[in-house]
């Protein structure tokens, strides 16, 4: 039995800073993945292959652009899958040598195989063929999510599908129903519709990306609709069903269903947001009860007039009933309602730790677990689950578990939703300083007033800074638009050092860039304040 | 005679935003234009109109995407100047409408019209049917630059021109000669490379852009020889003619050697670079003594072979001899030598002022020309001759006439060059910090390394920090690559408010973004400092 300082399990973001970490620190590390690739969920199937889609999307289609080109903007008329999945493969082919190389140099043992937990610093590794068993002084579990797959959702990776199966669908379909308005659902339900998709996205609640200030998801949702998205929000998926492709007969009056579907009427659904703000909901309960079976599916047929246009080529091959006794149909759905941790597999119990009921772990501001010397962080601990936030995670329980003293302000972590137009936000929303009695006056700069802004053909992106009444210091910083995700970073910078307004109103920023957003924002803030 | 606070000539980003700057402050405010359109060279003829057509180029020729995409980014196969001023006039138009607006709202007194010194506070305002006399209590001068026009260089505005003639040529040529490797040289020769056309850019220093780190300098110019640019550095213009079109039997030979001119010989030009590091170099010189009309011209003809495949449609029109006796012929020739001031048009002296060789004003650090209540901002002033700065010295200059105190730093201004690869810096150079004897260590990232720069197709970006090796004091940024421009404003923040180093270790920042360059080359600074 090999001895370990340290013993990562999974080797997703952060379980490759865990590690990375630790040997820089000049621990023995071994890293376990059960997968036959590195990388997890960020890699193989979630952060960058969807992100490789969407540049893949931005790029080919123009949309972004038809501002100030029009249809000159679109490269590729036909899109195909295969012209999509061609820039994520190579992409994830060079992502995965990075790690590999990372590994390497850092001395860090890679061992294939499934951890289990022997005893609280035993694991077992087991192989096809073999097993191995290692002790360690310190175990990160960083073992990541999968898509919540409920019994009743009659999954079959075609027509209903999750996010995992999406990039290997064979064909782009005409319509989509997309279940669930949180960042994987909102994510995809953009790249869809820019691709021509006609999309209808259903959310249990009032909002998409609850977490997000209300101006910015407000003219979020603006901006869905107005490439065609058709939301449905406060609705709720009582039934999902597939359905065998119609008679010819049949099939004329089912197109004309599907494409009002994906266009009116008020669905509805258990769609809670998965990636929440309060990281505790939903995907349990939906994976468990939010599917009524037996409610009744009400197969209504007016609007079809309007429709008419889009002569879906294909038959409506999926259905789902909302409780309020609407029915949607589309070509395909893709269930977008949570993700869940894969603990069941490691035997914690073993370890005297148990997971919850979406076999997530608890953590406490250090990342233990009810062990002190056993960690966790990612995604299987809850919220943001974020590649970004997982990776700070990991370095950081790590530089705890060996008393290595860390400066990290989690407040001030950004949030990028990489959705058509991208948002970012680092700090406090209206709402939240509202609820905490926080004087406050909004600074807004609309890209349309840059001269960037103007070059770029962006006329909708926008930039908020949220100011306190007296100090001037920055409370909170939102952005929507081209480079939001980049652009963040300077506001972050500025919470983060103590800078206030002024420092925006004094920099000199490029000419033209996005960035004078901050200071126009900044002038546009100091203005209603003399008013105060 | 009307009576105001200030009157400020000059409707560029200078006189704009000293204008606006003053009307904030309660004054009463007139600002003079002479020509027929408002915003000076930066909306009219420099800054903007450049700009988009960058956009334009980067976008219609997916150049920058290749990497990823290849051929497929190709948006359009033939692009015209049609399609390229297209952009450029919708933009303009924008900016106008706002300038325009900001006066309005402001109550700033627009005055159309070509201003003269009558004495120390009057002003003529000459049209060509009246005139106008003011008095101010302040004098702003932004009448900021144009380009240089020597008197030996045969200037057609066709074969033979200036930035300012660039963008109303009507055909693109298939050769060009640009002469003059600084900010303005650099990007059309970027952007023309980009288009297809075959540049040889001749500079009469050893480097382009002379004021920028030379790690990025020497890669910028690596990437300019990819794109099929020639170098020919250290090289002078010695005499630069016009030809008359040949008849077909010597079009024939003319044509290679100018297929050839444009990218084998090593010609060499007075090329000093205009908005240069010392701000005072050049253009008057060039202007006026550079040129030898007596040099022998050599015919030179070697290295056709390699260049039949460039079977140019067009007879070479213009030949430039190098002071090295090699000679030059290609479709056009851009002239990029330096820019001068206007102000010969204002009687300065009867105002008690003079002007240098080139036209432009001396100035104190508060902007104050040797009348004290005269100042003078923008490009009249010389380097860096920035939109940018501009602004901000049209804002502080006014603010210093009324006793406003300000704060601002401007050895932090960031320098932005719009070229293909985009540049950007802030702070020291390492050669300026080797100079001054401060220990540092630089921190490196390459796009590469980062899965946006993957995601995006930028092999080449770099972004480098230059640290100091006691402090973790952020000394310099320097970038070159996509959003170079925008990130730079990240490390001018951590700069201004005083941040080290390990603010760039311990943030988390939005994955994937190129914004994590600071991040990882903040680690490999680290990683080299603990080996000193």
């Amino acid at each position: 039995m090999r001895h370990f300082d340290v013993a990562v399990i999974g080797t997703g973001p952060a379980g490759q800073k865990a590690a990375i970490q630790a040997a820089k620190l000049g621990k023995r590390v071994c890293i376990v993945e059960r997968e036959n690739v590195l990388g997890g969920a960020a890699i193989n199937t979630g952060t960058v292959p969807s992100k490789a889609l969407r540049e893949a999307v931005l790029h080919l289609t123009g949309v972004g652009r038809r501002g100030l080109f029009g249809e000159m903007s679109r490269v590729k008329r036909n899109i195909t899958i295969a012209d999509l999945i061609y820039v994520s493969q190579q992409v994830i082919h060079h992502e995965l040598d990075l790690i590999r190389d990372h590994f390497d140099r850092n001395g860090i043992e890679l061992l294939w195989g499934s951890a289990r937990f022997d005893d609280e610093n035993v694991l077992y590794i087991d192989r096809a063929d073999d097993f191995e068993v290692v002790s360690a002084e310190k175990i990160i579990i960083a073992t990541g999510t999968r898509p919540a797959r409920p019994a009743g959702v009659p999954f079959d990776n075609k027509t209903v599908f999750t996010s995992d199966e999406l990039l290997k669908l064979e064909r782009l379909p005409r319509t989509m129903i997309v279940v669930g308005g949180g960042v994987i659902g909102v994510e995809y339900a953009c790249m869809l519709a820019a691709l021509g998709v006609k999309v209808t996205l259903v959310e249990g609640r009032r909002q998409v990306l609850g977490f997000l200030d209300n101006e910015i998801t407000e003219a979020f949702q603006y901006h869905m609709r107005r490439v065609g998205i058709t939301l449905r929000m406060g609705e709720k998926v009582a039934k999902i069903e597939r359905l065998t492709p119609a008679a010819p007969k049949v099939a004329a009056s089912a197109a004309m269903i599907a494409a009002a579907a994906a266009t009116s009427y008020a669905p509805s659904s258990d769609a809670d947001a998965d990636y929440r703000a309060d990281g505790d909901n939903a995907a349990g309960k939906a994976a468990g009860t939010a599917l009524h079976p037996d409610t009744a599916v009400s197969t209504t047929a007016n609007g079809h007039d309007r429709f008419h246009e889009f002569a879906a080529p294909n038959a409506p091959l999926v259905q789902a009933t909302l409780e309020s006794g609407k029915t949607l149909r589309a070509e395909a759905l893709l269930y977008a309602v949570g993700r869940q941790g894969t603990t069941s597999a490691l035997k914690l119990e073993k370890a005297n730790l148990a997971y919850d009921d979406r076999e997530r772990l608890k953590v406490n501001a250090n990342y233990q677990t009810a062990q002190p010397h056993i960690y966790a962080c990612g995604d299987v601990i809850g919220f943001p689950a974020l590649a970004s936030t997982a990776m700070e995670q990991g370095r950081l329980a790590v530089c705890h578990a060996f008393g290595v003293p860390t400066t990290s302000i989690p407040e001030l972590f950004p949030y990028g939703i990489y959705a058509i137009p991208e948002i970012s936000m680092v700090g406090k929303t209206e709402d939240q300083l509202t609820a905490e009695g926080v004087p406050y006056e909004a600074g807004i700069a609309q890209y349309k007033e840059l001269a960037r802004g103007q070059l770029l053909g962006d006329e909708t992106g926008m930039l908020k800074l949220l100011i306190h009444q007296q100090t001037g210091q920055i409370l909170g910083v939102h952005a929507i638009g081209t480079g939001a995700t980049e652009l963040i970073h300077i506001g972050q910078a500025v919470m983060t050092l103590g800078g206030t307004i002024d420092y925006f109103v004094n920099t000199v920023f490029n000419y033209p860039t996005l960035a004078e957003a901050y200071k126009v924002a900044a002038l546009n803030g100091v203005n209603k304040l003399r008013h105060v």
